[in-house]
């Protein structure tokens, strides 16, 4: 890297385009945790899909590795440089175009750094829904959501993230533009490059728009919050819920007593709903397009019949948008509650639904082995077989120990979702924190694929080095 | 190729295995239409994918290509060997297992000879459905339907083949096997493997098993058969349906009214369901998990709406599952009325759903102007953007001239597709029929990349030579 790069960068975006004040900088080096923090060669922020192309031109013919950058909300550090000072981080947060709403076609055609919240709005705007639904919807963007995959709570009626891009416009990491904005709903001409691209974080190039699709209008909702005996009943009771209503199920958030106990005492203004001792706890809820449905009716007969079969426990139905929200904030305050005991090690796994019970079961018993008293924050998406399964210290420990043997405890883990075919990484992606916990899992086969398909698209291998592949390495040889 | 190869292939795969009498290989090297016909060096039916990876394996060495084969229904070619008597075509006939059924999951494991038909009734049998819905439902094969991502009348409500296969088990050309076979609903640990393979017409391994999404049995239905003014009345229609019902949206076909008149013409015991004289038709169908739905209320309201607003020209519910049945007998059998009719030009286009209306103007007035009295028979799966745009030759005329001309009529097509950024392989694939088309029609940069893909999964250029990619070559130097 030349000293006089920012000045070349600047050629090419113009002066609003290149951050070179070290205070400017600062938010762009380090994650919104703080658990990765990184140097730069330089930030960028192109203007216009022409800019990233030149930016990229200019790294691939010095060799210089690029680092995308969203809205830096990621869970793994795939949007931090390193610690070397010869990346460059290249920030989607000129690109806020919203491009166009095509209300026939049901999409939206959107550009990289448009905040979630703000595609939602566009969406809404225009009579219709776009369903991807996080925590950090104020400030993700698009393309950080293309290039993770991203997941959330609406992945159980509507898929995570590649099932809603229809398209893409991508600039390669030589700087040639794939323009690949279609919005078609079928579209056999060849190879899926836009399902490729989506989850690649990064590492094959840079994201610049997107077309997504949308759906009709959620006008009438129903929701509660029900108390199960085991994960076996939550399971039992997601199957009967779509049986009896079948796509009408919008959401079922799993929670163990923990992750309530935890968020009751941390979080401001919530208070328990239901009276009585249960061991886990479970959001539902169901919407639907037409307003005229009488959805709080079906809620509560599904879950008498469930209360009949010992499926439930308790359950209390939400009588008010008021009251559905205070059920939503128990279940969207358990990563600022756990923020606020202290240390905790976090895991976001899949398996499949019906192996949950006796995953939750096994893997419990091991990690109560290992660390007595250690405490099981699990909670997530259980319609998608998706847990996060965090681990928080003993009562009274001060989480040394839970830190100090992090990698024996997650070992533990992982081993276990190994024995039921499940994956490490839901719905975070890999990032530099799990690439390597990866290469170790995944069969050497897909591994190699995946060096192939890198080698293939990115062969200099310059493209956000280090994540999903650890050692930033196509194929070799 | 050598003489001794059908004896090499004998002692990996047994008797039973090698196709060697003349007669026996006849259904295997041309297609179901007559089409397409090849000659093979050999054909070859693993029964395991132990034996697929010691096909492949053989076949690499000797530098032999090899042609993966399922229920040879396909449409482009993609299946048949060509005329060298060099290939040896790869059938997974049986290859026939269903692995099983995880009900808790709703999903299937099932291997690649397995026909769609008998994948359905095992869901079924689960009290569950498998989707996917064809013409060719009782011949094609689910490994044939992943290599194709296949879409057929469910794609509306559940999605291409690509959005119903949650993991694969493939051999890849050198003989090793991608153990992918993960029935996850979200994974992001590393590039989109599953979804790469789908689609990819057997041209960068040979798919061996699937994990399939199964989803609630629908319990009540509601078919409607409506007469339609013009495509934009259809398109508005789409519209008003998914705002009122949603996801029990399950069909929406359109058909013109020569499309119609040619099954009524020719399709024994169809009669037509509406007096007097309509443009277009839709047939219309809600399903519902919920037995208890009345469905039949909610269609005729809206489209009594439908009326009023002049979106619709006159209507009529199906009152027994005898009279939906008659209905669904006149869409399908609109290919069986076109064969009676002689010679047809057939194309299998998207384009946005917003652009349907001018698409179907514009390209009829093109195609006006080139033969004068052309007869279009379209339909197809119009919620998809997706119509079956065929030309039938001027009354009185024997066809010679359309056939004559053919390219010249194709190209207005698709160039009346691309001029709304559409397809020209919706849900066909693209096969040896329209790989050269889709070269033409392909942006260079995304044809490069579908040719570094090929260089990377199958750099001896050896499965399925010709499909994708007409000269079957991944990137050059």
């Amino acid at each position: 890297v030349t000293a006089d790069l920012p000045v070349r960068l600047r050629d090419l975006v113009g002066p609003a385009g290149v951050v070179t004040a070290p205070d400017q900088q600062a938010s762009y080096l380090v994650d919104w945790r703080g658990a990765y923090r990184g140097r730069a060669a330089a930030v960028v922020r192109p203007g216009s899909t022409a800019e990233v192309a030149a930016v990229l031109r200019l790294c691939a013919a010095e060799g210089i590795a690029v680092v995308p950058q969203g809205g830096n909300t990621g869970l793994c550090g795939g949007s931090v440089p390193d610690g070397s000072g010869t990346q460059v981080v290249l920030s989607t947060d000129r690109l806020r175009a919203i491009r166009g709403v095509d209300r026939a076609n049901r999409t939206m055609t959107v550009e990289a750094g448009v905040v979630l919240a703000d595609a939602q709005a566009a969406a809404r705007d225009a009579g219709l829904l776009f369903p991807l639904s996080l925590g950090s919807e104020g400030s993700a963007t698009i393309g950080g959501n293309v290039a993770t995959n991203a997941g959330g709570t609406a992945v159980l009626r509507y898929g995570t993230m590649r099932a809603l891009t229809l398209g893409l416009e991508v600039v390669l990491p030589d700087g040639r533009i794939w323009p690949g904005l279609r919005g078609l709903r079928k579209d056999n001409t060849g190879y899926d490059l836009t399902g490729l691209f989506v989850g690649s974080e990064g590492t094959l190039g840079v994201v610049t728009a997107a077309v997504l699709r949308l759906f009709p209008a959620i006008r009438r909702r129903a929701t509660a919050w029900v108390g199960l005996p085991d994960v076996a009943a939550a399971v039992a009771l997601i199957d009967l819920l779509q049986d009896r209503v079948g796509d009408r199920l919008s959401a079922f958030e799993l929670m163990s007593r923990e992750s309530v106990r935890t968020v009751l005492d941390h979080v401001p203004g919530t208070r328990d709903p239901l009276p009585g001792q249960h061991a886990w706890f479970a959001l539902v809820e169901l919407g639907d397009t037409a307003a005229g449905e009488p959805l709080d009716d079906v809620l509560a007969a599904t879950l008498d019949d469930a209360l009949d079969a010992d499926l439930v426990s308790d359950a209390v139905l939400a009588t008010s948008p008021a009251q559905a929200a205070a059920l939503w904030r128990l279940r969207e305050g358990v990563s600022e509650a756990q923020n606020a005991e202290g240390p905790s090690l976090k895991h976001d796994v899949t398996v499949p639904i019906s192996c949950l019970p006796e995953f939750v079961v096994r893997t419990g018993a091991a990690l109560a082995d290992a660390l007595p008293g250690v405490r099981l924050v699990t909670y997530g998406h259980v319609g998608d077989g998706n847990l996060h399964y965090n681990l928080g210290p003993p009562r009274g420990s001060d989480g040394g120990e839970l830190v100090a043997r992090a990698d024996e405890l997650s070992a533990i883990v992982y081993d276990s979702v190994a024995s039921f075919a499940g994956s490490i990484s839901a719905e975070h992606g890999l990032g530099r924190a799990k690439a390597a916990a990866a290469a170790r899992s995944l069969d050497p086969v897909e591994l190699d694929l995946m060096r192939r398909l890198k080698a293939a698209l990115d062969p200099a291998g310059l493209m956000n080095p280090g994540a999903v592949l650890a050692d930033g390495q196509g194929r070799s040889g």
